[in-house]
């Protein structure tokens, strides 16, 4: 296996978050998204529209990403808004066109859910819940994915700190789950050129404090299409294990986040430097040979 | 040449920093830092400790940090302090101590200048003036930098945005001289987890607003040594210009910020995983054929 | 009346909140807590611990918040946690215990709910649902709270834009229920002295633009007790509408946040301030003689 | 006197920053600027345009300011500029304008001053001068003021903790000059609906560890006009030892920020307002019989 070594203080037995620690000598845990692993020996690629936007959208769009390498489809039906009169998504209806089109090109599928009352509704759906930033903190649906045989995708919340996501993570698993990735999306910082501040190093303070699947989404981070490849790029060769972005197959024509998503041709030359950098992957050692020494 | 393409939004004419705005189509213009080129087609690696404490010390550094394939020697001599009651640093004899010792083993040397009455003393003994992030509003010194033959270093301040450190470069370039090199070295958000919030987005986004040659300074920015290798391969995948780190024989025994300096085992480390890595860069379009067109 | 005069630019028809926008030369509309007028000629103050604790610490400290002019009781009963292994709150049980305790006095009350599916419950029992700032994003207990008779106090998320929280309350009213008070509870910044940075001018800024009444928590905000009074003063002399402190009979043995709380002694001359420079509010005109006219 | 209590920690000996820290039950060290004392009983306001732009405007500024009741006059004759392109001020030239006209209209002024060597020719010339938020690191510019004998404004970086505000002014109390006033100017943070964020909070954090006066700048804080008179209100009652506010005759027409200038009306307003709430200031106790006892 070649998952980065873990350097980090080891939490033990009096860890503020001990079920998502990880003790010392511990390898990452690997989650399964319906069949892709994330975690393991590969760097898993997330990758879809921000919102369903009808049956033919998200079935091009899950054919599209399918065909240039994508592991898993992403795509909101729910969406939860800043505003009450932005379009709030196609909900159930939407997740079933969703499903078929995932189905259609052998993809997993993973959709934030908002509210714990539709987690069983959903269930049966989905092959992980996504936890949106706005939701880190609500403990009530925390604790209703904590129920699920599914696994989560817990995204980071914008103005939270790394502990408080790792706390959100044990919440999840206190109730019954750990089968959770994280996913860090950007903080809220001073700066306004890009739309939040990605926080890599962050991402791998999270990975050595625990054993969960550590993840980035650059799209909403960064919001710029034209530099999105480039950090993905840093996130694989990091040592991290995998990433979210927004694809449209028509940007311009998006009912929602449109001016983020990489178009077909951006995400196609993206997965190509990802596939040349992965190939290094299983000759880097992330600096292992330190003093604290690897892994097992 | 193998440097990743710019998407950016063209400054033209009318750029708030005209001077080091980068054009349509334009590539990076690399510097030379006493023959070390940052900015073409390699990757640059800027190591040694934090200050020159002796000449012992600095020797060591510089002979462990060549050996194992650092490009340019870096090492302060005066120490821009927050407290009246820190070591200082020990001034030009430190500055002689740190030329003979990066001489010696045929490595460029970087120094940080504080005040503009020195820049004249200070130049003949420097292949590269540093501009650190506490000194990035200073103009007085700026223009000092603008009327030298070396090449500027300038560290992003931890309170500036990403606008008004290229405005910093504008301010020595509009003083004559153009031979700037960028320094991301992490700014201020709410976490404490990691020092400072590396912003490798901003980074990016500096790249493609302007034809500087863009670095990044992981020790600083993150201050735990034990992240520092996978954040380096991260800024290479990303197709940035090199690295600036900080190296100790001895962190224990550092007179300044010794908890965030590799050991020499951890650097060599992390420079066989840059070696790794760089031999897959010339194969890294990092996005390239996307809508907006490659590079010339 | 002496509400503060508004010079905002006026938010008319397309206005991103229309129902909490303030009209030209429109007047704050008062929002009533039990009977305690929010917004209109006072000053109100809302005191009491941070979390019911038991039936003989709730009555004590109701009682003595009561002698010393609180108009309103705050307490939680269920408490959003950061981590899953604190004290979570009394719940039901605890609420009822806070009824009574402010019924004994003659206070009206005001607690936090975290979960749509409570709010029914809980309604009999409170005057006012607090949102807390973890839920400020929560657009289904936003929507559940729509749909109530009673008021509401609507925490800042610690993370939020100034814009985010109005389009928070304009979730609320645009789901029936106009009756909101915004409360500004410290954001994130980059600062540790303090336990977060109280925005006073964003507390201006969202009087400006909304109708609502605006108060301050600088309990949460400052998290240091010496602190408060003062700002406490600054609140009040600015024209808001009243503030929410957490005060707690034995501070050091408080189950929650008792680091915080304000002492007794200290609370008491607190509001002897207060009432101080309440009595000259009518004096005040928050620079009404300006360009651009005053109030009504 | 009448100057809030302290209850912060005392630093004793070993404090961080030991000439500047308030000693046990300390009050406030006055500092005169012209004659006009600050952190005494009064309250102290400083008025005046961003920049002087000519003989006119400034004496009109500093007539107008002075009727309306401002202590002080500011103004400045050499700005620090983001852009090199920015006007850069009148330099000794408008600071001659500026003696004239305050001296005309028995005004004690304050100045910024930008680099170390200035300060000898400025010196005959100013009341006090002024540290800006951009060379609060600066520490040569520091060390120079350390030697004169004209007190000195220092403002918090915009990006800079409270801690090192108070070591940059330990770095000029170190260096022979303990004749200091702290100015708040406002942070950055995440938000952008005001220009920065007003630390109010942090202000009163300074003014409990440091027997140095406190004042704030809502000015440049806020940026936006209408805002201001109610946080100036905020900052008397707080027990704060003066304010900072620019006014112009013609914001409209101003060289630089005059967005953010009050009009003389406004001022007129707020002086009015500020003289309503200072009649009160004798009798507030700010909070004064807690348990750790009052003042001497």
């Amino acid at each position: 296996m070649n998952h980065p070594p873990t350097h980090a203080k080891v939490l033990e037995g009096d860890a503020a978050f001990p079920r998502v620690a990880r003790r010392a000598g511990q390898r990452t845990i690997p989650v399964s998204f319906g069949g892709v692993l994330i975690g393991g020996r590969g760097f898993a690629v997330i990758a879809g529209p921000c919102s369903v936007e009808g049956p033919e959208q998200i079935h091009t769009a899950a054919s599209e990403v399918a065909r240039r390498g994508a592991d898993v489809l992403r795509g909101g039906a729910f969406k939860p808004r800043t505003s009450p009169y932005s379009f709030q998504g196609l909900g159930l209806e939407g997740l079933a066109m969703m499903r078929e089109a995932a189905d259609a090109h052998g993809l997993p599928l993973v959709t934030e859910v908002l509210t714990p009352e539709r987690v069983e509704a959903m269930a049966p759906q989905v092959d992980a819940f996504q936890v949106g930033a706005r939701n880190m903190h609500n403990t009530a649906l925390l604790h209703a994915l904590g129920a699920t045989e599914r696994p989560i995708l817990l995204k980071r919340g914008f103005g939270s700190t790394l502990t408080e996501w790792l706390l959100a993570a044990e919440h999840i698993a206190s109730a019954g789950n750990e089968r959770i990735v994280l996913c860090e999306r950007g903080i809220r910082a001073f700066g306004t050129e890009t739309r939040f501040t990605l926080d890599l190093a962050g991402a791998l303070w999270a990975q050595d404090q625990s054993h969960l699947p550590v993840i980035v989404d650059p799209s909403h981070a960064i919001g710029q299409p034209s530099l999105i490849p480039r950090a993905a790029a840093a996130v694989l060769a990091a040592g991290l294990d995998g990433l979210m972005v927004e694809v449209h197959p028509s940007p311009e024509e998006a009912l929602s986040d449109g001016a983020q998503a990489l178009t077909l041709d951006r995400f196609e030359a993206m997965m190509r430097d990802l596939k040349t950098l992965d190939a290094r992957r299983p000759l880097i050692a992330w600096g292992e040979r330190s003093e604290e020494g690897g892994r097992g």
